[in-house]
């Protein structure tokens, strides 16, 4: 035991020493509250700036066009302002200071937003409870594969549901949502914005959806992988005709056989669902479309479709290969609404059951965790 | 072909609505370039800020203590400042404006060290050639394994090798390097600010380390993961002596055993090994000293050793025991330097073949990083 101690005794002297890796980050900390969530929901942000002329927040509980709020400068140069009682959500924010957006230096939940870092904020409630962290959770592997059709090897996510990599389970199967982001983002979209890892967590816990394997690529066909990695794109011009759906191809021929002999999948089309929003509800559209039977269950999110005899004809042949669910998600000021509404209407008229869910707001983030909370029960059942 | 084009036509008009996912960040991108490295490695640093009074940089190139470097306003409100060459290697860095700290709205390397986010900056060259993207890459995966000894789940990231996920090397079996971060860190330092999956592609691209599996847990036996996921940490008071070792008895005795019934790990001494840096260095004394018969390969890094009987007696079973390789890093400057020669000089007297590398600089990334690139070569030949 005294052996024991000893050496102990030397780790926590260094634990004690290095309270963050690099010697120069020591005692940077500010002892500023921000955020400060109070029980009614509304929220104090507060920035330590002593030497500040004008300080501001922006956040994305505001209308778009809206005016950063001004923050007022109090006791010990700390400038605070009260944002009355918001939804329970996860909303974003910064500051502005004397014009420069700044995050808060005391807030380290981050979240990225394609090429910005984001300060994030949760109001805690019904609605916002299933992006908590669950007791049990997945795994998420960030992995590469060769696509061949885009000639680069290129970076997915790919959640696993707990349970999945217990030795005990190791002949289970199980079904897949391929989740798709919207232009802008990337692989890491869902996880970041999203919360996908979390709410596929609890639901699969709550015992609300079946456990999943969920995909998350990239839908940028001349990205390797987020651009925070810096890696060159490829050279190929995808306005270029002959590229037409290449990433459609490419997720179609490509990802769904390297995902169905690199995990534990089930390869047919009633283990498969396909969902994305803005640009990767187009993806859904599209690799629906045009691989009518790959996919039994549909949901693109925040999406406009054109009415076309084409369009038409290829959900006719939808149609008559068969599908468990269609699934449409839009917010009422979504400025895609009337194009969803068209999508509905020809749904309709082809004779294609179907759900159109309509939220309140537009084309944000709390919509899209909202769809993926609203459909992923409905799947694979 | 048609029909594929008119569905195209709806994908790229929502690529083109949406260059970022949600509305409110459209259009909110600067024309200034910042960071831009120049041939020689200077590197200027830009901010757009108009309305700032006094703006300046702060980077981890400079010593600790020395003052920020000021900036000057020029065309345009874009204050700018030339750094002169700073040696090939990632550096981080923010600016301070009118004394707030502020991350460089138009660079999105940022890096995570403990509870800060900050930019990145890279400067080519030999020592830092191998923190590029490598053509063939590792997957990184992020799993959740129980802990009956700390009373909870827990987080960790695992590096398996290019050709792992491949099905048809899915009967080879691998060596680990159990990769332990410092205090202040968390299971992400290795792979955020460590480059530790960068590090690994390369050397093992070029055939200068043999492919391993890299696991990286979180060395806080307080924390379930990252403090970025906001998770209650567990209430056993780990000054507890009760608890002595418990974080280096849960690595040997639960993590270890996780992975090796997880991936295809290899479970013998000679294929295992542990590094570790500052606090994650002193794991890597207790772990070999208090179970000599587990690792074959020793590497703590920026380490200081008391000199006791009880330690020496422990180095004596370890070398009784035997062993493949034990390898010592630590900076000229680092504040446990002379710490670090009191091993090499115990290691000396009881006779235990080592190296001893001793490295510009201090208590810093750029050093753990060149030690993981210096001795992973070492590992299991």
């Amino acid at each position: 035991m005294k052996r024991i101690l000893t050496v102990l005794a030397a780790s926590l002297l260094l634990a004690g020493a290095a309270s963050a890796q690099e010697l120069a980050n020591f005692n940077r900390g500010q002892q500023v509250v921000s955020p400060q969530v109070y029980e009614d929901g509304s929220v104090a942000f507060r920035l330590a700036a002593d030497y500040a002329t004008v300080v501001s927040l922006t956040g994305n509980w505001m209308a778009q066009g809206e005016s950063p709020i001004p923050m007022k400068k109090g006791e010990g140069g700390v400038w605070e302002v009260i944002v009355p009682a918001l939804e329970p959500e996860i909303y974003t924010y910064n500051f502005i200071v004397d014009g420069v957006a700044v995050n808060d230096p005391v807030n380290f939940k981050v979240q990225r937003d394609g090429t910005r870092f984001l300060n994030m904020v949760f109001v805690p409630g019904a609605r916002s409870a299933v992006y908590n962290e669950a007791k049990h959770r997945g795994t998420l592997t960030t992995m590469w594969y060769d696509s061949a059709l885009l000639g680069i090897n290129r970076r997915m996510v790919v959640y696993t549901p707990y349970g999945y990599d217990n030795p005990r389970n190791k002949r289970v199967k199980y079904p897949v949502l391929y989740l798709l982001h919207g232009g802008g983002g990337d692989e890491e979209a869902w996880t970041s914005m999203g919360r996908a890892a979390e709410i596929m967590d609890n639901l699969i816990e709550q015992g609300k959806a079946v456990p999943m394997i969920v995909v998350m690529p990239n839908g940028n066909p001349n990205q390797q992988a987020a651009p925070t990695l810096g890696i060159e794109t490829t050279n190929i011009n995808f306005r270029d005709p002959a590229y037409a759906n290449a990433y459609v191809k490419s997720l179609v021929t490509e990802i769904i056989p390297f995902v169905e002999s690199h995990f534990r999948a089930i390869n047919k089309p009633a283990s498969r669902a396909i969902s994305g929003l803005s640009m990767g509800g187009g993806h859904t559209l599209s690799a629906s479309q045009l691989y009518p039977s790959v996919f039994d269950y549909i949901a693109p999110q925040s999406i406009s479709s054109q009415d076309t005899p084409e369009i038409r004809a290829q959900l006719r042949a939808l149609k008559k290969d068969g599908y468990n669910l269609y699934w449409v998600g839009v917010g009422k000021t979504d400025f895609l609404y009337e194009g969803a509404q068209t999508l509905d209407r020809i749904l309709t008229e082809e004779g294609l059951p179907h759900t159109f869910f309509v939220s309140e707001g537009g084309h944000e983030w709390k919509n899209w965790r909202l769809y993926l909370q609203t459909f992923a029960p409905l799947l694979f059942k």
